[in-house]
């Protein structure tokens, strides 16, 4: 499983690139795909829909089984929101030895730079201190659950990552969430939003919490709600450590 | 800021060392300045200790100022309990112009493999649903703001991964804290220990929540405590994402 960061070439790592050399036969959603193309002459190559991730977990295991060395693909880290923990899920439902020993098979996972850590790059500082990712998606995970964790990583002051805060069929959990978390939270608070981090057409905006609800998002966005104690500063966001507060300006 | 992922080479972004090609001067802490060792040839080294974080921004600022390319490098991701938040804060207070145009600075942060990304990929896939990173340094956060922290990030059923769970002057805080979490997870819950994480002494292990406060763990040690659904698997530890039980085993 293999991370291919953000989406810009340049970062991806070292390791990430030496393993789709590597590898036989490369599998990914099309689009991860796209921002690895020039890496992937001579292999063979399947190109999955974004829908289809067991399937393409499934194929994964089918061919390593077989013999092949394949190199899985996700966007950001393999680890965080994308494919490894539903190879691993699947291979323990089978049953599968991944050990690494003679009849078993070697999996290993390489990481990537994660989405949050692109967008909050661009943005500046605004996940440096405790924070909280959650997927608004609730595909696969009841709107209840989701809430709750968005209403208690408020309560506690964690900086807020959202992904997936819109998409074609789900409009209004973008707007319930910044309502939630806005219970804990002054109207000032910034937030950033980030699209296409690293890729063609991206955008970085910062606006307080107040104005967040009419922000364009939608998949390829990710939102970041600072804490009690992130400020703007220019066109960036801040969320600071606490040396200033306790060791004064030098 | 330039982050240098998790300690090996092969983690490097091309971005990050493009960054440190380019730069005249490269400051940093000295344990990730060793990690850099090749990519130093030639450049003024400023190695600084480990609580000389406002000075390392200060200078680094400085020597910016002064018409420097100036490298302030950063372990894992320079956005994660790191140094971007440093540099902006202490940039905020001096009022200083971070836009990039004529007479202000132009500053730019290079992501990196965050350590929460690099411990999980040698734990397989324990981060792959909502997930929440607290640190147990309470050298500039209060204790009982850590608490409650720990308390309300567990409630909601995050995945949790502890930052300095433990250094040389602090030792009953890591006991304490998967004290708070066990009032809201099964003692089987799974807990990852990864420590040193791709560097020399690497060490990676899972362990029921039950047995977690006998690990060592150290200020290199990141410890990833699973929510209600994860399972260790062999040696592994894994955070479903919900396909197999909305769609089965395919």
């Amino acid at each position: 499983m293999v991370g291919l960061g953000p989406g810009h070439p340049s970062l991806v790592t070292v390791q990430a690139r030496q393993a789709l050399e590597a590898a036989q036969v490369v599998i990914g959603y099309r689009t991860y795909l796209g921002q690895a193309r020039e890496l992937l002459a001579g292999k063979e190559v399947i190109a999955g829909a974004m829908t289809q991730e067991l399937q393409r977990a499934g194929q994964a295991l089918d061919l390593a089984l077989g013999g092949k060395r394949v190199a899985l693909v996700s966007g950001g880290d393999p680890g965080v929101y994308a494919m490894a923990a539903v190879v691993f899920d699947l291979a323990a439902q089978r049953g599968l030895d991944l050990a690494g020993g003679p009849g078993g098979l070697a999996v290993e996972v390489v990481p990537g730079v994660s989405a949050v850590n692109a967008a909050a790059a661009l943005l500046g500082a605004p996940l440096s201190h405790d924070f909280a990712c959650v997927s608004l998606s609730d595909r696969l995970t009841p709107w209840e659950l989701i809430e709750q964790r968005l209403d208690l990583a408020a309560k506690a002051d964690f900086v807020i990552a959202l992904y997936n805060p819109r998409s074609k069929g789900r409009h209004w959990q973008y707007g319930r969430a910044l309502e939630i978390v806005g219970r804990h939270r002054a109207p000032h608070t910034p937030v950033g939003v980030v699209a296409r981090a690293n890729r063609p057409g991206q955008s970085v905006n910062v606006m307080p919490l107040s104005a967040a609800s009419a922000a364009e998002v939608d998949m390829q966005t990710l939102v970041i709600i600072g804490n009690s104690r992130s400020f703007q500063f220019g066109r960036r966001m801040v969320t600071p450590r606490g040396y200033l507060d306790k060791y004064g300006t030098p």
